[in-house]
């Protein structure tokens, strides 16, 4: 009876007193060879070393217990016997292949060895059996290569040039013009090369190299590149990996044999045909290296016909078994068939809606089955721009994928420069130390954005995507000098207009002009896949939008309602920038009142467009948000533009003394003199912004006077905002158009300030109803943005129609992090293993979600059937999207690119939750 | 039976069926009556209406609801009958006075109308009863003039002046000189002013008069006097006040007649003996008013003996019945004595304790009710300075009371000033706009702190409190101007050396000296009644100290132990702030290791101090806190301060050429060059300190590069630390002598931060423990200050030895706030009545509070017995100790002079506890 192995072999796979056949057992290798041998399917028998087994061999400090190696002894005893050869038997070799196998597929990132088993005497054993000498040498120097790079740590360069030499040396070009004489020499340095590594003596007893290679495959699941892969894609660090030790089968022993991997379908277009490409007289890490040009799988057609028939029905039979696009590895030997490898095959995400789809129009699988095929991150990549493929890259370096897709363009280091290089028709890549509000016209300009700080919500990643440009932020080796327009970066440095080209969904800053292929948003399969995904998802699915034009574009992406309208984007518009300064500046009651009469027709107007583009789905208003000082030019700016007013008028005056002392009277003095007066008038009113830009400054804006606290000290922002909603409802409600607006006060701490907000609401709207004559229904709610506000949930939820949670900020407060000055130390905690995601970028579902979950629950029970939606960052995260459905939120709010991946992971969380309640 | 009212005459008070005899239901100056009532004590017969009638009045939209005033109407007949007198009967008249009284005592707040019945008819009845006609037109002139202010919002100066001109035109300088026919003219007079107020006839019904005064007085409740008082001493908003309707009885009918206040003992002293004072001839708003000088109640000895001796009993009885100190009102009408009010004594600090320990004594009350007879407030006040009595202030403003007692001094303006001030021998008032970590030598210099900027956690204030400076912080209206040294407030101008006053228990800035009186800290008494406290109570009482003399000084105040050493304050000492700084600047680990090293000597020295001041009890150290720009010259000053270097190099590079142009080379030139070299020196240093000052500058601080993360990112920082404690611990404990070190790991988010800073500290300890052959037992736990922290406690738990709250920082991040910028739109919360209390100065127990209980609760459940304090600024605050004591924390630390009000309130919780306990 086994515990820590499972063995398989052609029609046969041990079960029932095993370990259990599943991925998290076996990892998907052992998994698939397994269910491949029980479909009768040709694979060379062997057994599977489970993930359990090498958690025990972490666990015992590095060493195989003694009870995981006693079976695995067992089984390669099976093994022996059922292929009738034994392990380091001269006479009748077996040859084996180790290789790791997780439970989550980390290709290439994990160690293999083939070939174990090799050593003097049974390499010549191996040459007489099967009358190849220089098959059994090419299969040795290859052993003790692999063994001396993954077993003792060996350098790959030496046994490279070690070949190259010996290939100059005979004046060939090719490894199989390489004879047997050639292979016994190079595997005699091979193995001078191995010792020189481990300074000890090759290991010749087989059992001993299976072994080794054994604890080798182990440890390569916390090699650096195995770590990095699993935090770049989130996968959990304590799988551990399985160990699969199987049977060679010889694609090198000639030329009806061969090494191949194969797609059930083309893994790019999702189309349905056999694709794959084949390796005569090799094996497998040939097709992988690259040095020869494998040919494509129609060609055994015509070379091994009888071969490629049964690979097409061995497909058709893996992709009936799995539903789903399968990529598969083999290997001939002298015309015989074996599978060494079955796994689910990664496509493109246009290639995944198709398959998705033909497979459901096939009837292999049903919808969930169809939508559970497509992931996100499809999507996410079918509605960008990418590079168009076969184009070589030159990386300058790596910033966040801050927001995705591909661009193209000539720099620019001003928003203004962008603005103007875009109106004579050039594409722009943006690169700015950080964007601020200023930049937004220079943001929409440009093809792409790149900046050196902030993170993966920094304004620019906000922005870029919402407005859907690729952008690479917070790329901290970039130096952006602004004044001298250069980039320095990898080693180059570029000037304004020189070429550059950004991945924002793999985060890299690329050197030139890269072809760029457009996203096909009218592919009817798309749309259809969208329909599918609706018609099984739960939760509803909203966009960020703040203008007409991204309210149209998130209707267009299926977004049902707007779940958030940031005002306040309304007022950094040029026309209305002064406007709101005025505001700012004004001391007294009626001016500033004056100021804000002034903005009330730009609220009315957006509004109007806003409910239009909605036609009568919800559309959410968030009142006035951030720190009034935003509105005001920089601080440093104004230090410097004041000094150079003073500076001015000096020189002036100076002028005029002269003119004096020399007792002349010019015409110009008269000029001088108007000038004067007018510096003077410009520098009292920049003094006076100067000196309130100063008075506004604060020590940490995040916690500061925002929010709210700038409706309660300053109400008649509120009563302008109000007033501006109120009035466009009933404007597009007396067009007999729909209408519902959902008005949202920000950042509250208690009830306290959700009722004076919106006792003012109430009241404009009573004021306006009158008015207008005519009622419109609204709901009147709150963001849930801090901890105080979800522990008194309940409370506040008597006061709310709705709630909506602002995770960002929630992040921000529950975890003490700025997202703007956290950079520095989350980098060093994902290195040390202290965390394992940007909390900004998926919800810290243990901490800030059980505040959200709590907020859900009580706000619930003291209003039963209260609307909770969330509007931050995290609304277009499949992950925290999950977490969302599950907490029981009604809908979720993303930019409206996203929309439709939230759409998709509001299906997949959704099936999810079916299958665990029918579980 | 009543509802609304409760009657009481002398020897009888209704009972049984009316409403509850309680504080709560008939106020304090009611509920007195009743008792004294019941008692037996001579009380001029009434009724109470109760606090409820008050609410129904406010309920029903400020009108008295018919069932209320039905019920006055049916008590009003009932006091009729028991007089044998009828409210508007010209031959017997019944005069009444109507009082407010709420159930916390808010003297002087509200409104009282005297005197009421009077009219033409009654007054002239009034005249012929008594046959005193002067006597008669008295009360009416009095009653007018009070009605007139309090019900119908008539000026009182208008009234003065009359009484005044009348006076002038009689030649006569007292009240009491004017004759009947004056008073008589001057109640006519009154009158028109009355009706010119109310723009209506002066009401002559004596009903309607009391309808009237009874519903002005219900309104007093929210008059804005009323409104600030409960704001500023934190008093329910909607208890609402009761009325007392009772007969009045006359001090002005003569010279065996006359009105008083006494009390049983001495409120400044303690001492046992009658005191207070009597005016004959007169009613009580003239002993108030001040007009007439009143006589010592000693006094009445010779010229009412008998009076004076019934005084004398009933003051023993009210004591022996209260049980407390009683401050009592009484009337003497013609011989007869009336009480008309007792309460509970306002007391100095030192007599609240006097008093306690010999009503304990004396055998009155036990410890329990003792200990309740002192407030937190009096301790406080016991120990700080306060300002001799009898002075007059000239207030110039207002600020916040950042740290009590009383300064006097001259202004200085920079900490440099301040201490150069200082040691010659001046008194110091330092005015700084705000303060940070470099002005810490003059603050220690000052008698007092005022700043412009910053809340009662702000750096003044945390700083003024640990040294038990008085300060007042945040005085918006004070214009400081530093560099021209001077400070504008309240219409004046001062200069530096100009005498100021500050008044740190009230928040007051005064003009000029004042003398002040020491604070008695031997008092025998004092120390007497703390050892009772500690007999009582359950929590233990730490201190935050950061030096040995502050330890030394948090043990003679009883302190067992320290809960919070801040070990960033030791950094900024003169000699190590340059080691810190080189700390900082280096790139290369090596050169940081060795800064470190160099600072390792003086934290030692430090920690070896502490140790011994604390002599075994705990001593709680912090690792590092706050970030590393606070150790660096301020950004501005760095940048002014290259620029001037700049200048200088740019003069001597031109006065080089113009030599070189002359073609001289004069001796100084040698010297030009070698300044030139020195400055191109000192540039390069500054150059680089601003580079590094701008690279750590962070947009909201507070939420970055802090606590933990710092020993996170410079694990070196959190080895030298723990070193020099383990090797401090090592040292004291060869010497024999006991330690007991408590390491704090500051501003986790989660498990994983602290046992990342924990495995440091054990291998450190354990290094160390090697090295010196002795172990010392050692403890590790963290600042809960996070709402992360909080949610997550239960798994932070399990790698903690100890909890310690940081409230400071978990209200900071649970309400949004930060405590530096919420000042100005917390005020406005007040104002607006969404904010009772200041969070930074009292925990907010509903929101903040619930995630202290939920940590305290989850953080047990997983580690049963786990210690818990807080250490924030609220650790200090009586009403915050009580919720900690009430969810089950082990301790609470504070600053040194903070620790016996802690003590007291700590004891007072417990009492409280139990009582509830056992109800």
């Amino acid at each position: 009876m086994s515990t820590w192995s499972s063995r398989f072999a052609n029609g046969f796979q041990e079960s029932g007193e095993g370990p259990a056949i599943s991925r998290a057992v076996l990892g998907g290798k052992g998994l698939g060879l397994c269910e491949m041998a029980r479909a009768g399917l040709p694979v060379p028998p062997g057994f599977t070393l489970t993930t359990a087994s090498s958690l025990a061999y972490f666990e015992a400090g590095r060493r195989c217990p003694d009870d995981v190696d006693a079976e695995m002894v067992e089984s390669l005893r099976w093994l022996e016997e059922t292929l009738g050869r034994r392990l380091g038997d001269p006479a009748r070799p077996l040859l084996l292949s180790v290789r790791s196998g997780a439970p989550v597929s980390m290709p290439g990132m994990m160690d293999t060895v083939l070939n174990l088993g090799l050593n003097a005497e049974t390499t010549a054993g191996l040459a007489a059996e099967t009358g190849d000498a220089r098959y059994a040498f090419d299969c040795y120097r290859r052993f003790v290569q692999m063994f001396a790079e993954v077993v003792l740590g060996a350098d790959a360069d030496a046994f490279e040039h070690a070949i190259a030499a010996r290939k100059r040396a005979r004046g060939v070009a090719a490894d199989t013009d390489l004879d047997a004489d050639d292979l016994r020499a190079l595997a005699a340095e091979f193995e001078a090369l191995a010792e020189a590594a481990a300074k000890a003596p090759f290991p010749t007893d087989p059992l001993q190299q299976l072994r080794l290679a054994r604890d080798a495959v182990f440890r390569s699941w916390y090699n650096q590149r195995a770590r990095d892969y699993r935090r770049i894609h989130r996968i959990d660090e304590h799988m551990g990996t399985a160990v699969t030790v199987q049977a060679m089968v010889f694609g090198n022993r000639g030329w009806r044999s061969g090494s191949g991997v194969g797609f059930t379908r083309d893994p790019s277009t999702g189309e349905k045909v056999l694709y794959g490409e084949v390796l005569l007289n090799a094996q497998g890490e040939d097709v992988v290296a690259g040095t020869r040009t494998p040919l494509p799988l129609a060609e055994l057609r015509r070379t091994l016909p009888e071969v490629h028939d049964q690979i097409a029905i061995i497909a058709s039979r893996l992709e009936a078994h799995y539903r789903d696009i399968q990529d598969f590895e083999f290997t001939v030997e002298d015309g015989q068939l074996y599978m060494l490898q079955t796994r689910s095959g990664k496509r493109s995400g246009r290639a995944a809606v198709r398959i998705a789809l033909e497979l459901l129009d096939e009837g292999v699988c049903d919808e969930k089955a169809a939508i559970r095929l497509v992931q996100p991150a499809h999507i996410e990549h079918l509605l960008h721009k990418v590079f168009a493929p076969g184009q070589e890259r030159v990386r300058l370096g790596r910033g966040l994928p801050a927001s995705p897709g591909a661009a193209t363009g000539r720099l620019a280091f001003t928003a203004e420069a962008a603005v103007e290089m875009a109106e004579a028709g050039v594409p722009v890549i943006l690169a700015r130390v950080e964007t601020s509000p200023e930049d937004i016209a220079g943001m929409h300009a440009s093809a792409g954005i790149l900046t050196a700080r902030g993170g993966m919500t920094s304004h620019a990643a906000v922005v870029a995507r919402q407005m859907g440009t690729c952008c690479v932020a917070g790329c901290d080796a970039a130096d952006i000098d602004t004044a001298a327009g250069t980039l320095r970066l990898g080693g180059q440095t570029l000037k304004a207009g020189d070429w550059l080209s950004l991945d924002g969904s793999a985060g890299e800053v690329i050197l030139g002009r890269l072809q760029l292929v457009d996203p096909d948003l009218h592919d009817p399969n798309f749309a259809r896949f969208m329909t599918i995904c609706d018609r099984h998802r739960r939760l509803r699915v909203r966009a960020n939008a703040d203008t007409p034009e991204d309210a149209r574009r998130a209707a267009a992406f299926g977004a049902e309602g707007i779940g958030l309208c940031r005002t306040e984007h309304m007022f950094f518009a040029a026309d209305r920038l002064p406007v709101v300064q005025r505001m700012i500046m004004s001391e007294a009651e009626e001016a500033r009142a004056a100021a804000l009469a002034e903005l009330l027709p730009f609220q009315r107007a957006d509004f109007i467009g806003l409910f239009e583009a909605m036609a009568g789905n919800p559309v959410t208003i968030r009142l006035l948000d951030p720190p009034l000082h935003e509105f005001l030019p920089r601080l440093a700016e104004l230090v410097e533009e004041v000094a150079a007013l003073e500076r001015a008028l000096a020189s002036r005056e100076a002028t005029v003394r002269l003119f004096e002392m020399s007792g002349s009277e010019p015409a110009e003095l008269a000029a001088i003199h108007h000038a004067m007066r007018a510096g003077e008038g410009m520098l009292a009113q920049r003094r006076a912004l100067l000196e309130r830009a100063r008075s506004l400054t604060e020590m940490n804006p995040m916690l500061g006077h925002r929010g709210c606290r700038l409706g309660i000290t300053a109400p008649g922002i509120t009563q302008m905002q109000a007033r501006a909603i109120f009035e466009a409802a009933c404007a597009v409600h007396k067009r007999g158009l729909p209408v519902r607006p959902e008005i949202m006060i920000p950042l509250v701490s208690g009830v306290e300030e959700l009722a004076d907000q919106r006792a003012i609401l109430e009241a404009v709207a009573e004021a306006v109803f009158q008015e207008q004559g005519v009622r419109v229904e609204h709901w009147i709610g709150t963001m849930i943005e801090l901890p105080r506000a979800c522990v008194l949930a309940d409370e506040i939820a008597r006061s709310a129609d709705f709630f909506s949670f602002g995770t960002n900020d929630l992040t921000q407060t529950t975890f003490g992090f700025s997202r703007d000055d956290s950079g520095v130390f989350l980098r060093a905690y994902r290195d040390k293993g202290l965390m394992r995601d940007d909390p900004f970028a998926h919800l810290d579902q243990k901490g800030v979600g059980r505040l959200v979950a709590f907020a859900v629950r009580t706000g619930r029970e003291a209003k039963p059937g209260l609307k909770i939606g969330v509007c931050g960052e995290h609304g277009g995260d499949p992950s925290s999207i999950a977490f969302f459905d599950r907490s029981g939120l009604d809908y979720v709010s993303c930019s409206p690119f996203r929309v439709p991946v939230a759409r998709l992971a509001a299906a997949l969380s959704a099936l999810e939750l079916a299958a665990e309640a029918s579980a």
